[in-house]
């Protein structure tokens, strides 16, 4: 995994929402040594991510709680397969779970959401890859589980690559206006990305430098005549509503990336469940 | 809407994560002192929720920007309604786009599942209510969305209500017990909720004065007979995977609240588009 | 002890404001090297409390700093008793000393301060608790003070608990109104509290379902009509500069609950000193 | 008033640890847009100290809040004195009331208790002053209150000032050693003061050059015979458990200051209440 | 200026740091209404950066102060000119004019330092940019700064751009590899640099792909060939102590880019002084 | 090492500025097991100053690295002296690279410039000293180098040191004044220090019991004259462009210090590298 270094402030963020000052009910029922032992268990098939996370959220309750794996990030997970276990303190592990869970099961639904889009367009050139319509505060780790289900990430912020628009077109001039300003401005590491709607302005991004072309709500006859006319020159991006549209039609148009926002935007949580035993 | 005194912090948050030192693109491209207006339309129909928060979201990246409101919160909006205008600094409006958008239509979507949800009960006994599987980090957002809905709110965390389960009753010896040591130890302002599986542990937990009962994934004929045993003597409340559940047949059983995970942990995002029209 | 989240938070706030940016009299004359051991002495008898806060501050500072426990949390200790002793680094023991006893002699002044009203309604149904008259940042340790002091917690904070008091009943029309309010709208795992101050008042409360019953600065007679009107009906809880009253005579009133701001607000904090030995 | 940096930081936490996520029994039971109007009212006698802070715990909560003072930081208010009035928005007023008054009426029990030291040693040479046992996270506002009650500040931590103590001078070898080690360490700008227990060691100081000698624990006729021997060649400061000794006796032994730890340490809130009235 | 997200907590930060709890000269001898004006005067030739930021700064300490700007960010300056204005309380000006000089005169010298080498170059096809080699907490000023002397940033982080060095390429096992590695798991987005010592490792990397082309520690002999070889294919970017190097010889080997530690590690603040006057 | 509580702070700033997200470069080429090991080398003569730091730094990304020292802070290292050395995982120790070296050359720049000046002095009665002219966010590291290489600290900030200047002698209408104000309302922990730029002035302040007088931009005659006239009543403080003067020619006018802003504002960093070898 990678070096995730506002993950610490993310866990504790959740903690501190979902424990608030205590577990109340915890603290008043069960003795301050008491110890569990208990298991995560998968309750549908899907593609497992986060399981290291749920760890690290424990470490911030209790460092002596461990967890033994039986899975991985990037694992397929059956129903009723044990994804790992967990052993410790009875009054850390009842406070700690839901936080656990939460973000467990969140990320399991984004890699698997990206498993399967990523099947569909299996043996053609295309990628699948992310978008900024992440839940507020954990692109990181969504953009992590995208990777994890198989897809390749997008920018992961307005500063670290250029995206030129309608609007950034009509303020420069032209979008030959808008490449150079881009180039000009931007750092030299980055490449500049150009969403175009018409053959036209498909050839003048093309001839301005554009490094890579988004072809925006195009059907399919748009994006094959679009590849065509890139012909290498530039790599190309279908966009707009993939959620909803035949991935495998999309990706014969030829295109190199699919970005589909619904990836983050619109995720069913996969269900995992923790079944705890007293000690 | 509620003081929700994190609100900054979530919206910082989102702003720093999505924007990072600047957005290139826009910023190589648009004069500094170019203005734009912007239409925020819905492109499906749903409960708009959220919508004053995009004005947040604003205020922290440019005071001046102001928004003109056509819809608030909790009204049904329709596909193609204009539900707000905003006009301001083009750079600005540009940079902030997506934090806004991200947020309205996540908390759009789950005032509009929780919204279908309380139509499916109307005219029975039962509320619809939510759970703690929200998204880390936005729970009291999520929770304002669902009320938005027509729903109701479940406890916030685990300090502010006591919800005795499987593993509490095991290490106080008895549901007895458990119920005991948590009237004890909580503030007395709080309810003592128990999770009962059988007929025998819900007489038990009435028994030792517990002011809500949860029947955990029960059928309709057993959530009957519990309601019937009851008798008004606690709150009921039914809960487990409600979200697969026929919900109208649920609350015909008779019981006072519906808790549904699936408000908040599968989110479809309802569709809202920002049009700018540079000026 | 519970799991307080924030407790790091304090400490370290309290660690920059007392330390700044060195202890200048500790680091340029005693070696880096140095050794001590030191002894934390009851200057005066009380409940102790805090004793671990201690050395939570000393492992911020110095992970290894040792503490020996004679007495725990809720001991009673006697003028002489050598609490705890600590041992490690010179330069971190003396830099931390004053932050740890500034917070357990504060603590041990809630505890012995409570522990002292609890004395005084023994055999009596009545429990002494808490208020919201806290010391700003320090609400949660001031609480469990309370507890180690033998008294039991009001709500936490605004949102954990709905307290009706004058304005909300004249905003809401009738305390009638103002309790239905409350139950529509606040999670169903709460209690409702209502303020009263006459007995038309505590009748139409009673009648409109609040759970506990708040006795506003009345004197005994007063408190011992409303306790026979209630008959069991709701918790009733005596209030109004109870830290000035006799608390017996209010007790035998019959009341549940007697809530006192002074435990917290005027608290004179117990004379404790750590005494350094260097070796 | 003092620039003080961190006092939004006090304010947010104190309100969010009093406020949660939000004033439940206000946000249901008074229309969100109800105004009101408030009095602070003393409640007895005493100094005043931190109006100006309510009205900062206010701004953060709602900046259209306006405040009337009929009295300042350091006035002598009255039982039954108006000290101020408030306006605005009803849910604003009623959500920010506690945090408002604990502040207020823990910072003028300083400033009172510090002018009853003040007063017991007027027409003599003695200054009052602070320590460092101050409330963790309160330490700048209360040495403010101590101002405010006509004492002065000693210093605010460990960095800027040095105080060397019995354990210091073990550590460095003697009295003259310590202070060698001190002048030539620390910046040139701070004093040095040296705790002396004995007349040996008062005279070992100065010779060092001590620029202020602290008289630890002494009875009336030693610090009388100290004064004699010091004779003007440093500063004078009695010191230990001042606020059980006879000040205007202590002052009257010709020290220069007398410092007591019971002015925070143990303070007494003054009875503040605030009256609301709604429009 | 872009917008630069974590300006206020450098600003913050910085104004803690000089201020802590309060400027005690100033506040004990300069009455609270005092009003000042001021003037910041070049006490030498420069290019100016950072004037806004000291507006930031005043206004974090006292809205009411105002700015009177005579040269703007990227203005040539010369010794005497007067640069801008301030009017205000006299109290703040004076509390906070050390933190806006600091930055000032710091980004000034970034600036200058950077147009002196932009000079050096004019006429050439290369640009000059910056590094990784900044002030820990100020990359994203100096780096503004660099802009504003008329040079190009490098890539602001270890996310936003991927510059293959000898480690990485032992580790993929060669150049071809790491370029396949990185441009596999790397968002589209970003060019992928290669840093190279020798005319092999020059034509492995353009070869695999690579888009830009780190020539290291080369003399302009073998820059004048490397870029030869590479013909248009890359960018070249001369890099390595450049700071000490003829930057007009290194342009003319044709060379796109020369990348200099110097311009930030070893800045010079340009001397800026800050007069006031009071009213 | 002194203790810095905001030093993790410091690090943990520096580390996200630098590392964002992740170093996509490392974390695509590198295997995530793979080891290696790293010598710190001096590329030039100077003084070490932060090789702690740089383990800090380590320790923030991957506690399981470790450092071995052959010099520490303060030592002379001369140009191919190997520093340090450190082990552990390939990832981290790329990661970490560019913030621990950023620190460790800065602050062994401002200890080597430091030593420098106090070289030049050398056999007189001078000390050098540091001013408030620091970088923003580094100051206590920066005092800390000037301390390393043997220099001595100027207050902190404004709160620790009074500094009476010409604005505060107009404010309060005299030296005198101003001199008897400060003393009135500061911590009289703290000396007083005047600015003086006549011997009128200087005959003023040391008549009003200035503990130390800066002399400001006085010609070594006048400060020859100054020196004669305090004689020994007072410290004595050469101050104003000191970077540029000849530094023993000013030490042998007989001041005690001379406070030099060039110590920080104008640093070179010092040349040192990080070689890795993988294993």
């Amino acid at each position: 995994m990678q070096y995730f270094f506002d993950l610490d402030r993310v866990i504790d963020a959740a903690l501190t929402e979902d424990i608030g000052t205590g577990d109340i009910t915890t603290l008043t029922t069960i003795p301050a040594d008491r110890k569990a032992h208990g298991r995560y268990i998968a309750k549908e098939d899907g593609v497992l991510c986060g399981v290291e996370i749920a760890e690290q959220v424990y470490r911030r309750i209790d460092p002596t709680i461990t967890l033994t794996y039986h899975f991985h990030d990037g694992d397929r997970i059956k129903k009723g397969d044990i994804i790992a276990e967990v052993d410790g303190n009875a009054v850390a592990l009842l406070t700690g779970e839901r936080v656990g869970l939460n973000l467990m099961q969140r990320l399991s639904g984004v890699a698997t959401r990206t498993a399967q889009a990523v099947a569909m367009v299996e043996g053609t050139n295309a990628s699948i890859c992310d978008t900024r319509k992440t839940t507020p505060g954990l692109r990181v780790l969504e953009k992590y589980a995208v990777r994890v289900g198989g897809g390749s990430n997008h920018r992961f912020n307005l500063a670290d690559g250029v995206l030129i628009k309608d609007n950034h077109i009509v303020a420069a001039g032209s979008i030959t206006e808008a490449v150079r300003a881009a180039k000009r401005g931007a750092p030299h590491t980055m490449k500049v990305e150009v969403e175009v709607e018409t053959m036209d302005q498909l050839r003048e991004a093309l001839a301005a430098g554009a490094d890579i072309i988004m072809l925006d709500n195009m059907d399919n006859d748009m994006m094959r005549e679009a590849v065509a006319i890139v012909d290498g020159r530039a790599l190309t991006e279908a966009s707009g509503n993939m959620g909803d549209r035949d991935l495998r039609a999309v990706a014969e148009c030829g295109v190199d990336l699919i970005s589909i926002g619904a990836l983050t935007h619109s995720v069913r949580a996969l269900d995992i469940s923790l079944k705890f035993q007293l000690l």
